[in-house]
């Protein structure tokens, strides 16, 4: 038996001295420093890491993590949902999220044009101008494009060289995005796709592709949704992912996959039996940012 | 102002009943009530209702109400996720869902090639009926799918005629799965499609289309996930809706779209400033019998 | 194993039969069904059965069910927080809750001397009834009370008899409110009580007295705090509970006692190793009316 | 308008700078944040502060830092539970709570002599050792005492000098357990107590007391349950907090106490109209020791 040890706090602490003495706590302390070690052993093993994350983690502030998350080599590749990929478009074309009160009065917000993603507020001027950046790609594209083919170019064009999307294209970092075609993105692309066709199976050939290089693969979840099962369902095909992390404020008992259990996904062989693997039950707002610098600490 | 009334229960009471008298209480139990007086003007007033779903209904027990609810005209259409689909094809090929133990040894039930969903098992042997299933109709077609085109062909050579899939595509009741390919289906997509191509950007059209129909438009939301934000989105080029509910177990302060309040999407004018609308915060599997039976009491 | 019975719902479908099939079904509907079966076999085979509920249950409609299922022998003995006995007081008075707005201003509220229970709106009027109802008593009552010994005093003295207090009160059935003096109640005691002094210590021993009775012992929790665990720890000293169901919308992973399974109550010997348990994940103003229906249809 | 500003995190980035860039984020990062600096002007301010906790913490390993803050003066009075109070008197005993598995078979370790609190096993052994200590100090006792002034006795005799009830009562900081009794430490009054009467209502005029003396006057509420409430209510005979933070998992929308909002507090007059006011909704064990950090950065 191992002690909890209560965890002393002292002036100038660093980040990655807290979480890690979070592991020896309890509760989703202790599982969060669990995570931070996991996630260490997955990037100095040199794992090939399935970075999924859903939730409007971009309007929330956390693209400069997700991008140096791709720059350090952190995420091997990215599986998110299209909101992602169109709010950070718009903050790569130059509009801003603003500080909003998840108070407001929703109906005079939608008289002044903006749209509210519970505290954050977005005027519908990024909206056109996302189109207009998008509708330009979308009428030179042409063939079946997957979507992370088609997220490259969108990262390639992208004025903003610091966007995670176009650190992305330019390491060679696939971006998935199965639900693209949820997104205002997907609008866009019933209005503007002439030639091209939006080919979301030839995602999944990738996907499973991916699944069977040689040395460990793992993967960190951040929230739940399409990302976490599509990266989950591709190793069904292949032999289980060696490590996984996953970072969710869902809970197993409404039986629902985002809330589901990592280790329910080893009964469906997604993770090999002898995976490593933790559950941290917190906002990934808070999370996302303390696993970071951890990693940052060790690796940076 | 109101009074609060205190529900008094007698003996053989009826669930309509019951459920009409949680209208006079407070917290979920009024919201229920709310849902089920919005779902019935809805019913009423002959409204186009997007009935959407997430979540694994079907594994649950729940498809028969689903089948009953496309049969009764309380859904015009259907937007699910392709796990829904793939599970309703099993149950109308005669494999059945197990009732589990949520706490049972997942190692010990993958070597018994058994897969749990919660407190659900489902035995490896019903992917390989669905496999062939599918197989067989993905190398019949040709040309661009939508998913509700491609789960019609689904629904029309099922041998069970009363799954909601056979009843939908004999009624003309379009059912779409924008997330049909994060699903077994997609894995059998990937490997066995030749000619045909799934177009889900054709879904998004029809959507768009079914938005612009005259009289009045509602939808009823059970769990969140793409199936929520798809129906949601389709409003953006149309009027907004004038009706919603929404059942969740999620909470708004995540910030995710599966928890947002119904306010919150007016300030996206997916709801029209005056629509009716309610969310109960209730296991969609207690939620929905309840509030079918209100219907069907009143409509059946 | 036994197959998933998916729910078949009909016209005029009573509510017990509804709850009965939902025990074949998964998730909250089957612990729903398991919990209805495990109270009607409490009563069946007449367990001494604590009753205990937490939430501001009396505020939003519950106060006849819990007069009914004392009144009918559905509850043994209560323990309750000190909010519901004051809340109860005011109904029995005549002063009424109204349904309020969740998003209400508060400041506005608060100038109309009106106070917020989440949706319900109570008036300032209504404590000062209740200040002056107990004032009376507490000067009346001298030496050690127990909080239900002095809970049988309001039970006796309230004018209506249909209040759960009052027909406790005439039959015996003890109501215990470990946290009287976590509300109005206790500052009322604070100022009025002279000779009396309010003996929580007592009310142990009573509790634990009840846990040494003969025969089958049971317990329904509906919402954890000090209710719950007054309950459960008076068994520490006895044999463990023999049933127990619990309706919650807390949830295990977060680490506190109103969100421990019942499993863990097993290690702490409170129920005995092979009690009959099961918890319910749903909001009790929806869980309780089903369960109580379910009962009365039974044994009403 | 503000923008939300990315977080930027960097190689050996401290614990407070992070803490403050958070609350130009969003969601629950945001309110951390604005909790950390709510925090601090409470303390910059030299108000008086209510600490209230409840929740297994101790269990859980934050007992240094309930210790540091008592002595830093972030805290000038302490509201928490009675597991609280006993699982801390174990630990200054010597007796050492361990890490355990939220997934262990509960009637094994029942056979053990081991209780488990989520995932934390506890031995049989350390309660032999409470009620020793616990005896004897009951036994020497007599007279009304509230539950402060019992407390303080048992920090003075506790052997560990860097106890947080040792060092609260050596400077004097009262600690509360209104629901002392709640806890074993009931069942040790029940047995042991003769000439000494637990007396809860005398707490409460002590509290109020404390409500109404000069100066800002602030609370830091961790979890719900009796301490949040037992707090808040003191202040209803008085002028309402100034500032109040609050951390918890639980969530409006079920109406009960635990998860209410501050601002529903306004309306009780418990808060004042223009009070400084946020609500965190994270896992204790992991907010906590960041605001601690955070205030012991700026006034360690």
């Amino acid at each position: 038996m191992v002690n909890v040890k209560p965890l002393n706090v002292r002036r100038g602490m660093g980040i990655s001295e807290l979480v890690e003495a979070m592991a020896d706590t309890a509760f989703n302390a202790r599982r969060l420093g669990e995570a931070a070690r996991i996630y260490a052993e997955m990037v100095e093993k040199d794992a090939f890491i399935f970075l999924a994350f859903s939730g409007a983690l971009i309007p929330a502030g956390m693209r400069s993590i997700i991008a140096d998350m791709v720059e350090k080599g952190f995420a091997s590749c990215i599986v998110t949902t299209g909101a992602n990929i169109v709010h950070e478009v718009a903050e790569a074309l130059g509009y801003r999220h603003e500080k909003g009160d998840a108070r407001a009065n929703d109906l005079e917000l939608s008289r002044q044009n903006i749209n509210r993603i519970y505290d954050v507020f977005v005027s519908q001027d990024a909206f056109e101008g996302i189109e207009e950046f998008l509708a330009r790609i979308i009428q030179e594209m042409d063939g079946k494009m997957s979507t992370h083919e088609f997220i490259r170019e969108i990262g390639l064009r992208l004025p903003d060289k610091e966007s995670f999307l176009h650190i992305a294209a330019r390491k060679g970092v696939p971006v998935f995005s199965p639900t693209l075609h949820d997104s205002i993105a997907g609008l866009h692309l019933s209005i503007y796709s002439k030639d091209m066709i939006l080919d979301v199976i030839k995602d999944i050939r990738k996907m499973v592709d991916l699944c069977f290089q040689d040395g460990a693969i793992g993967t960190a979840i951040f929230g739940g949704g399409v990302p976490k099962n599509f990266t989950l369902q591709a190793m069904l095909l292949a032999e289980g992912f060696d490590y996984a992390i996953q970072v969710t404020t869902d809970s197993p008992q409404w039986g629902g996959l985002s809330g589901a259990t990592l280790e329910e996904a080893k009964s469906w062989c997604k993770l090999k039996s002898d995976a490593k693997a933790v559950t941290v039950y917190c906002d990934v707002t808070i999370a996302l940012p303390l696993l970071h610098a951890y990693l940052v600490d060790r690796f940076g």
